[in-house]
């Protein structure tokens, strides 16, 4: 079909809509998806296809979730080519274990990216979640229609996923993808980045909750995972294990704790 | 949680439901998900993470759609422990291409796996899909009810992806799975063990159509791919340039068409 435009998270394409056996050609907007190709210490690393926009927390936030980087401080360089979709990233120390991982990958369920370079179980070697930081279940209800909010401004096309790192005050980061474990991996980017720590913090995301978000959540220390989705019976597994506190079906009034509900505080029960 | 029960597609759990500020400890039914470990050549391949049921056809459909077999006829052996969460598979020749491919990886926005080993753009020298087989609109509409009734039967959690092929007809095959990806594998799988050619079928499915998709698609020579949610930006342009007539939005009495219309007829009109 003939490309009308092309802007940041959306594109304007022609199509055939047809309804009720009428046949008409019109206007459309399509979610954009692109490549991002990551360049580690100069050596092609792995091609990410997500949302256009943050793509410096992406590239950031996914070499976290796999365990290449932990801090800002191990980076030497980091740019991005934004018309080439190339991130290039270099690290002060040189990374032995890429070699070593990269024969071993576990592809997740999830939407948006999924390869876990470490087997899903190695993640039960990540420090255990001791944190005794409570929240009162009203407060999840605010934050996740604040996510819902800011949700709806930029959705024109259906689709795109959510995620966000609060406080118990309000949402500090937020960040759409079309992969539902990129907008989790920008999110952590953009914290890693700006050196805010997360282990008195509220992960909140759009999508199910499926095992490695729980991993992503564990190797940062998360205290809080909550969702207005579903999650899986190894994601409840998992969070159980690591300390971690999982909550999903968050809508209107309600939610369900999956694991470690002692973290929620119910004033009126 | 305790763990009450576990059966093929759900587990039970106790949570704790907070609805409108009170407490309860309630029975809840999780989607399970459960890793596969593919063994290629007696080589640990790669772990997906999945639905536990029709794990041979996803190893099959996974391996196709990565390009590592065609058909059924190369391979040799095939077993699955489901206990352990394996697949064993052999082919009949040696695989070179593996060292090869490994090292080059794209990770892909999709739900549910999303690894392409080869590059997003390879996919472009897959022959072009030039059947000439066109489809009334109103039989989509019918197919795609067909694939939400039979998704209705199987949905307790919420979550679940399914996927199908179908001729004119009907809906030949059915799968579901946690992961988008994972569903449109098992259904390759599927066609390529009962060797059934895909070059004159229907792609079905309830996810949103992003780019490796329409790749596994090219691969295949499918003609159509139909969702009832929406495409990106990338799958039209690569749908438009590997000749597949690409549908999104099929609700009711409309669909969308983003490429190739001239495959879809529409009487009334």
């Amino acid at each position: 079909m003939y490309e009308l435009n092309d802007n940041q998270g959306t594109r304007e394409l022609e199509i055939i809509r047809i309804k009720s056996g009428q046949r008409s050609r019109e206007k459309d907007q399509v979610v954009t998806e692109t490549p991002l190709t990551i360049f580690l210490n100069d050596r092609e690393f792995v091609t990410l296809l997500c949302s256009p926009d943050k793509q410096d927390y992406l590239a950031v936030g996914f070499l976290r979730s796999e365990g290449f980087i932990n801090t800002a401080d191990d980076l030497d360089e980091l740019n991005v080519d934004y018309q080439k979709g190339i991130a290039f990233v270099r690290t002060k120390t040189t990374l032995d274990l890429v070699e070593k991982l990269y024969g071993k990958r576990t592809i997740t369920s999830g939407c948006g990216k999924g390869t876990l370079f470490s087997h899903v179980l190695d993640s039960l070697q990540s420090k255990r979640v001791e944190s005794a930081m409570q929240i009162e279940a009203g407060v999840l209800l605010k934050l996740m229609y604040s996510l819902q909010e800011k949700s709806s401004l930029f959705k024109k096309t259906g689709g795109v996923h959510s995620a966000a790192i609060a406080n118990r005050e309000k949402i500090l980061f937020y960040c759409e993808d079309i992969g539902r474990h990129n907008a989790v991996d920008k999110i952590v980017g953009e914290c890693i980045l700006k050196k805010v720590p997360l282990d008195d913090k509220i992960l909140l995301s759009s999508g199910r909750l499926s095992s490695e978000i729980v991993i992503k959540g564990a190797k940062l220390q998360l205290p809080f995972i909550v969702s207005r989705s579903a999650p899986t019976s190894l994601s409840v597994d998992l969070a159980e294990q690591m300390g971690i506190t999982m909550v999903g079906f968050v809508r209107g009034k309600r939610l369900n704790v999956y694991s470690h509900d002692y973290r929620i505080i119910c004033l009126e029960s």
